[in-house]
């Protein structure tokens, strides 16, 4: 199901008006079909990381693919004025608006690849019109899901292969928050969301146990559970923390045995509260002791990456970890910085004039160009990447630069196994890409963390690792720095 | 517009799968007509405050009046299987589920009402089935809304009743995120969003300026200045950051003089980066100097209110203040922990028998019965809540005390000016409330923030409002934590 299918409204208005006025004084000025190129970027990983996992294509396909203004919007538009009381939008305008459709190129970094800062996941070349509206919209569908993509694939390093469940239904930002990070979740390498409308949209797996008021609804505890053992014989997960622990595991494996006589599975328990580490330990020998060695502890309760860590550091015996809160809103860093820049626009000319954004950071001046990202390989995985402009191809071997640090420098031979990571998804508004199906998405994210060394995968101080950007390229930035500090001081 | 509106998609699903589990075990148990009372609350004030502002009924209403299972859900839920590979829920049950509808009764705090930790915001009495289907969904519902609005009320606080403009789009949570962002944060207080789908579908009034990339797509700042004046003569606020702010500021008074000369006003500036207390400052020298004093500073850029408030106290000529990441993802903390748990449910002669969630941290247990939250005021305005249970009026002197340090007593003379905070909503499922327009529900929440001392508004130590608990209603949850915890430990 696509994001249009799911919304009964256009989506052309789910942008910031400054786009629309934008748009305008293009289309007054004589300007929109200027053809422009925008980068969409961000300049940190989150959450302190060594790398990142791009999220968010799909539904930027759909959104382009649907892109339409219909009468209700333009309805609405119309009632719309400004500081004079004026119309804000002229009459002929919205003819421009009701004929309008996404007509340019796209290229994108696949869902599930790793990316680093200041490396493009999105290059939109278009009018320049077309290329400004769509600055909003694909940083609200890209920002987040590249953020809950990461933070998953983070909970997958910690977790090394266990299972993985997302339960951040609610404490998500409304019906879409919930969905969006179900499935970025997922793409991030979670095995399986408790969200049902998650899972029938998006067809990722669900899962479920029991709640506490499933337990309280009952007289005592081991009557609730041998309830739900009756009622889902394939289904007996006990969560045991409603009153006491170590006293819930007892009933859970009363009825473990009375499922095991009746030749059903006893799956495991679930803990959601107490001290992790002392509770998975002990519930372990009693589950054990008692022959129960395939039953599975599943675990909950704020947990996140570093929380994961340190169970397993404490030899937790924890099989199933359930993540909420921290993985639906990104609780330790709930926005990715990713911006989204004009880069070169054509003159009257249709000749190629290329443009920065100035920052007093020299962290916040965007890149100018038609830019693309080459990654390196050598027989143990990623080496490096290049940022380089696609007008100027790289040679056969590549001067790189870190651009924050130009002294560092480094030759990079061509000739080696490498990638372009921006791959073709549109051109001329038509969609020339096969779109990956989730679970191939997922695949992409697991494959793609095994290509860097662990270092840059590393929660406390990760490895940077190099992306150089090619020294034409950061001579051509430093030469438009130069030349507008001239002008404007 | 509902959220039915807006999803065209049925959201029966949107829940956690064991919200199924446990309805499907009630119903095989032969409990799920067994009547049950819930209660929504939270257990903190976000972001260290001292108050809370209620959001998020609206769309819990709209999602009770249409709640249905229609074919595709069932379809979907036909598809799961368990651990042994058998289908989740039994045939009989889909029927059920297929006639399904809210019947139960609802009581809540309308929006823009002031709330405290443990205060019910919501009070589900129905089906013990029913009740529990919508743990999740009102959650999701509740928690977002209820923090964003809380954090745009802060945001009022700090800039003491200048505008405020929310800009959160492109770091919101997808369409639904940013939509609910711009919603709750204008019932918070805020006075216009950038999201113009939310303008639309809202009513929420809508502004905007310009981008970087506008003056980017010019051969120079002024010439963009000129070009968007002439476009929009209406809308005449200059970003003036893009190279040199200050340089900037004096292009933006060359096109100001010109538009004076066309009878156009020239609205103002705005400032994204740097020093903002500094700049804002110098520009309102450069403005005045230039018989410029109605044209106003918008300042934007990770702004929240603890930063408004030092931009403040540093003397900032700023008028209108854009707040975008930090409040549309209520960024300091993303998630209201917001609970629904069981108080009650009817025993088999269809008595009530009260129910707590027992807990090693005493802030976490649950409280029994079916509660109600009295205000009360003197001359100068709220001065303590009672949460009191309602099959136990209150007599003509209150005797409460502090659920946490119950050596903390007052009596409260009852025959004060009152209101009861929850009210009616759903009567056996049919709407009985008037649903305020989102512009009523904003006014609420201004009104209601003047109910309180300013201590309690401060943001570092806020001092503690008064929540007693009814002394009769707190000796019922220590008998009921005793029993508990004798029978299991």
């Amino acid at each position: 199901m696509s994001i249009q299918e799911v919304y009964r409204t256009s989506l052309a208005l789910h942008t910031d008006l400054y786009q629309l006025s934008m748009a305008y004084g293009y289309w007054k000025e004589g300007l929109d079909q200027r053809r422009a190129v925008y980068h969409l970027y961000f300049r940190k990983n989150p959450f302190e990381g060594g790398l990142t996992v791009a999220s968010g294509l799909k539904r930027v396909i759909d959104y382009l693919q649907t892109l339409r203004f219909d009468d209700s919007d333009i309805d609405y538009l119309r009632i719309l004025t400004d500081a004079c009381g004026d119309p804000l939008f002229d009459e002929e305008f919205y003819e421009y608006l009701k004929a309008f459709r996404f007509q340019g190129d796209l290229e994108a970094v696949p869902e599930g690849t790793i990316v680093f800062p200041h490396e493009p996941l999105l290059r939109v070349t278009g009018s320049l019109l077309e290329c400004q509206l769509l600055e909003s919209p694909l940083l609200n569908f890209v920002n987040f899901s590249t953020l809950v993509a990461t933070k998953a694939a983070r909970i997958s390093l910690a977790t090394a292969g266990d299972e993985v469940l997302e339960f951040g239904l609610r404490r998500a930002q409304g019906v879409d928050g919930a969905l969006t990070a179900s499935r970025s979740a997922y793409v991030g390498g979670v095995h399986a969301t408790s969200n049902v409308l998650a899972g029938k949209i998006y067809g990722i797996p669900v899962k479920g146990t029991h709640a506490h008021s499933w337990v309280m609804a009952f007289d005592d505890e081991i009557e609730s559970f041998y309830a739900f053992a009756k009622a889902m014989p394939g289904n007996s997960i006990f969560l045991v923390d409603t009153y006491n622990t170590l006293e819930g595991v007892k009933a859970a494996i009363e009825v473990g045995k009375w499922l095991k006589k009746e030749g059903k599975p006893f799956l495991g328990i679930r803990l959601d509260s107490g001290d992790l580490a002392y509770l998975s330990i002990v519930a372990r020998q009693m589950l054990d002791k008692e022959g129960f060695e395939e039953a599975k502890i599943v675990a909950s309760n704020e947990l996140d990456e570093r929380l994961i860590e340190s169970l397993k550091s404490q030899g937790a015996k924890i099989a199933v970890w359930g993540v909420g809160t921290k993985l639906a809103t990104a609780k330790d860093q709930p926005a990715l910085d990713g911006v989204y820049k004009l880069s070169a626009i054509t003159d009257e000319k249709g000749e190629w004039d290329y443009r920065i954004k100035l920052s007093e950071q020299i962290l916040k001046i965007s890149n100018p160009g038609i830019l693309q990202v080459r990654r390196f390989f050598d027989e143990f995985g990623a080496i490096a990447d290049v940022i380089y402009d696609e007008e100027k191809p790289l040679g056969k071997s590549a001067h790189i630069v870190d651009p924050f640090d130009p002294t560092k420098e480094r030759w990079i031979n061509t000739e080696q196994e490498s990638v372009d990571l921006l791959e073709p998804i549109f051109r001329k508004g038509a969609l020339v890409y096969q779109v990956p199906s989730i679970h191939e998405s997922r695949e992409r994210t697991l494959e793609n963390l095994n290509f860097f060394h662990s270092g840059v995968k590393r929660f406390v101080n990760p490895h940077k690792y190099v992306v150089g950007m090619e020294k034409g390229l950061y001579d051509k930035k430093v030469e438009l720095i130069r030349k507008i500090r001239q002008q404007t001081t």
